[in-house]
């Protein structure tokens, strides 16, 4: 089959390899309809990130299921599944409290590669969800996105206690930032805020439920947002980028007592502690465990009552793939689909 | 009248200061019962923190009601009364999201001085809360440990979401971190493991419903509470000291999904963001906002459910304050009360 691989950075190449093969008897083997490039992955094509030889990259992912191991019996060949970027067993003391990408056996996905035509998935009964029928085409993307980006978004929502009544911010404009709009929307937050300078960005946040842009950044941006809240800052704010200067500016926008979600992979990040003790703010976040809320995502997306695949404003064959990263690295694309 | 002054690390000195007088309409005077050392006071006492010349000294405070200005209308002259250490208006939009320690006009009580025989209280009707009628002598203690050292503690247990099938680990023995042990049990906890290698303390945490006791510190504690927790960590993790190292025991004793809540006051931490994304811990604290639990505490005492003020050790004359101060430097006490 043919997959994505990174070999250095800014070098993404397409080549064969290996069709997966059941190695547990709690695999599955999926034949993928759709993956695509993740904000994260540009870390490593930025080189940011090291990079050690060849990798195979990818770890969002929809798509038929192939095979299945011995022990699998939530899932069967012929379904279409969504699973998230972490495998998880759904089991463990620590997936029953609603944190399966922190489950006490999980696997990283990205180290498989799901930028490939199949992917094998380890834990399979414990991390894919079927639809409840093979969607129609149309719909794929919206699966797709369920996986991580609106996952992550939704996650970084909750975690900052999005929800009626309460004012929120979003910090960051890329895929995660704008399903976080489109998922505080749906929790109830009637007043939501998206931080963004990207005309086509803003439009988009707009569309998912945003009421008001702030275009200022930094020290200018935590005055706008609490200008906007009658000097007390947001109630809710959601971090999505993962730099000091977005968590400070997170945590400068929250109010006391207010919520912070931070969703965007930690990176040279120091929070300073005594800024952190008096800001009064609750924060949490960490990488999204989308498990816990695939089921709800599947049947927003599969009654329609949500459309987060408008996220992806680039969609390229799988052979691709280094443009839809060079896209993306270059703010071209938002998020890009790659068709196997 | 007399009120202690610190006037550079370790030197402590009782002197003569004019008795307080209203100055706004807010304002009330109370004659202290009785008043004490904190934790915190020791910061500055050891020079960790900056001392600018002679600084009244003492923020915690219980008395009676001598005089008040013409807009206080919740307490009375003659009135038994309890106050904290941010005096607030308790009817901004963060003291009535129960964040009174961030009052949009909060006034810090430290800069007055409690350590002293009278006290003006700015804010009186937000601040203070009267007993129902003038308590006996021996429950002066209890009421006094409310004023800061319980409602530290009883705001670390909170924020740390201790309670019914929950595990909790307080890290920290000082009168805080032993309050938020009896804090943790009155909110239901059934598992509380105390750290702390001092015996004396270590009696008082199981006094005040420990049930287990860790010696160790450091990543030998944390291999210790992850073993007692089925290699999890601990639901809820109080962390009532404030340096680097035990904030970084208390977020590494925590399994992920659970709650760490801080109330020791910062010095030199700066929390890594990479370890912190992915412990999946949720984060809170800050300076305690005691006035929100003051009318649950004072019932407790009253009605003498609980008995926090067993955390003082030494009882001074507020003549004595630097042989207090002196005391809970060396370790000697756990906490000094003075009476004036």
């Amino acid at each position: 089959m043919r997959g994505a691989f990174l070999y250095a950075p800014g070098d993404v190449r397409v080549e064969e390899r290996d069709d997966p093969k059941i190695i547990e008897p709690s695999d599955a083997i999926i034949r993928l309809s759709a993956t695509c490039v993740c904000g994260s992955d540009l870390w490593p094509y930025r080189g940011i990130e090291a990079v050690e030889g060849p990798s195979p990259m990818g770890h969002e992912y929809v798509g038929i299921v192939q095979d299945v191991g011995s022990q699998v019996t939530n899932v069967k060949p012929g379904q279409f599944v969504v699973g998230s970027f972490f495998a998880s067993d759904n089991t463990c003391p620590i997936c029953q409290a609603g944190y399966q990408s922190s489950c006490l056996h999980r696997q990283p996905i990205g180290a498989i590669g799901a930028q490939a035509e199949y992917l094998r998935v380890p834990l399979a009964d414990g991390t894919l969800v079927a639809t409840p029928d093979i969607p129609s085409d149309d719909l794929i993307p919206s699966f797709l996105a369920a996986s991580d980006v609106l996952g992550t978004g939704w996650f970084g929502a909750v975690a900052a206690e999005a929800g009626p009544g309460r004012s929120v911010a979003v910090v960051g404009d890329g895929g995660v930032g704008l399903l976080a709009v489109l998922a505080a929307r749906k929790l109830g937050a009637e007043r939501i805020i998206a931080m963004s300078r990207h005309e086509p960005r803003q439009r988009l946040a707009i569309e998912f439920g945003a009421t008001e842009i702030v275009t200022e950044r930094g020290d200018a941006g935590v005055a706008r947002i609490k200008e906007l809240t009658g000097g007390l800052g947001a109630h809710s704010v959601v971090e999505a980028v993962g730099t000091q200067e977005s968590m400070l500016q997170a945590i400068r926008s929250t109010r006391p007592g207010g919520h912070v979600g931070y969703v965007g992979v930690a990176h040279g990040v120091e929070l300073p502690g005594t800024e952190l003790f008096f800001s009064h703010v609750h924060l949490h976040g960490g990488p999204a465990p989308v498990r816990r809320f695939l089921p709800e995502l599947i049947d927003l997306i599969w009654t329609r009552q949500i459309d987060p695949g408008t996220v992806f404003d680039l969609s390229l064959p799988l052979e691709q793939a280094a443009e839809g990263y060079r896209a993306m690295d270059e703010r071209r694309a938002i998020k890009t689909l790659l068709r196997p």
